[in-house]
């Protein structure tokens, strides 16, 4: 609270006026989180709209700051979202509309946004026996990998665990595929080394995909405890990671392509593994 | 050709350079393309890449120009593309390397593109009996209209009917995600009420999606004459496409999101029409 002087020359207490400036050293940092380095350096993200907002908190992600710009924020459910943050203690930065547009992604940004911290598991606590697993080789889009956890999450898959050097799930542009499924599923990050060692421990079928597989991708029962192992977009997977797998299998085509998007393949694979589960009344 | 000085001093033909300047009239002209106002005034587009190239060439697109950057341009396959077209009469426009960057979407221009005709089929010149349509309602993302595209060919699809106001699939981002399916897919533009009449007049099942349906995905025998009809990303079908349709069905979902990205959702019923007529050893 800062003492300003009003129109009407008494002093009287308000509550800090909206930052207004872009580089203002708060709203320089929180920018700095498009950079993965940023990212990885503080351990936090930033997410903008209510949607997003809205499903970090419901999923219990640790909400470091919310930032606000009041003048944009019309929504009635996001005020109660932030009045009941406000009230649990969680920090709120108030900005400019402008300021705001600054730092959200969305082209429509809706005047709420959250430093969130990063939650990552270690394979050491992971277990083919949580559930379905997808484990992504060198993925390199973001989107890609959003879209994926995305629909990991609406078959009931357990999390993604990304091996080497993959994309980052706490990218703008993955956290907006994920459409808040970032904050539901597990993520790991581990090696194809560190990966094999944990399935010999653990015990559980890896299942690949390759278009030079002669298995047709339905011909297979898949059952637990099962990684579903998916490559890279234009070169699908190493050969340490098809050495890896138990089965291969190829999703047809008969196009004048010869793959599919690699969230799309990935989404035709768990859409499988999650009907049979459901025709088998595990589901 | 041009005369040129040698150095040697005696005047002999030379190739044109190629543009050096990014403000070249038909450098402007192909990089005016990336606006959709552009395309649709001139009915052409631009891409980039020996694979769409190759994929434009080999699937009959008409090529306006090809434009090369001769420096950049390693790949044999690209030179041996180049050969072809020139001695089959297409016109080549040569840029230097950076030029082409200013013109390439893609990170790494590879030195190789093409400025192709658009190629629109009127509704009445279309039928049911095709085989598979995908009708699209107000999509709004390229990146997923390029990638239903690609799903569309993958599984031997007819093309795209383009409902109302949608992304264009000519659009730089819908044209690499269709990873060349765009010169394979047929497209069409049409109003949803051309789209009933034409259902009228033909005879076809419409099967839509819709969260609110009660009939599960898998439980309908899709027998063709069909179009899948798809809705916008964050909103779905609208009251007069969930109206048109015959069928809704919904793909379940058990996570904490309510709904697919819209390309897996469309792959997703798209795999299973698929699956069925080849389970049926209709393909």
């Amino acid at each position: 609270m800062t003492a300003q002087r009003t129109n009407a020359g008494s002093l009287i207490r308000h509550a800090p006026l909206p930052i207004a400036s872009r580089n203002n050293p708060r709203v320089k940092a929180i920018r700095d989180l498009r950079q993965r380095k940023q990212r990885e350096r503080s351990g936090l993200f930033f997410v903008d709209g209510i949607q997003l907002v809205a499903a970090a908190i419901q999923l219990g992600a640790e909400i470091e700051t919310l930032v606000i710009a009041p003048d944009a924020l019309t929504s009635r459910f996001a005020r109660q979202l932030l009045r009941e943050q406000r009230e649990r203690g969680v920090e709120c930065l108030e900005v400019t509309a402008e300021v705001f547009e600054s730092l959200a992604a969305k082209e429509a940004a809706q005047g709420i946004g959250a430093v969130v911290r990063q939650r990552w598991q270690p394979l050491a606590r992971a277990s083919p026996a949580d559930g379905c697993w997808v484990a992504l080789e060198a993925v390199h889009y973001p989107g890609n990998l959003g879209t994926i956890l995305r629909t990991g999450d609406a078959v009931g898959g357990v999390g993604a665990i990304l091996l080497g050097h993959t994309t980052d799930p706490y990218d703008p542009a993955a956290v907006r595929a994920s459409l808040g499924a970032v904050f539901a599923q597990r993520l790991v990050r581990a090696s194809l080394a560190e990966l094999a060692d944990w399935k010999r421990r653990h015990g559980c079928t890896i299942v690949g995909t390759s278009p030079a597989a002669v298995i047709d991708y339905q011909t297979v029962a898949y059952r637990p405890p099962l990684v579903l192992l998916m490559g890279s977009e234009p070169s699908g997977l190493s050969p340490a990671g098809l050495a890896l797998c138990d089965v291969l299998v190829t999703i047809p085509m008969v196009g004048h392509g010869d793959s599919l998007n690699l969230s799309v393949a990935a989404s035709v694979m768990l859409y499988e593994i999650f009907n049979q589960r459901r025709a088998a009344d595990e589901i």
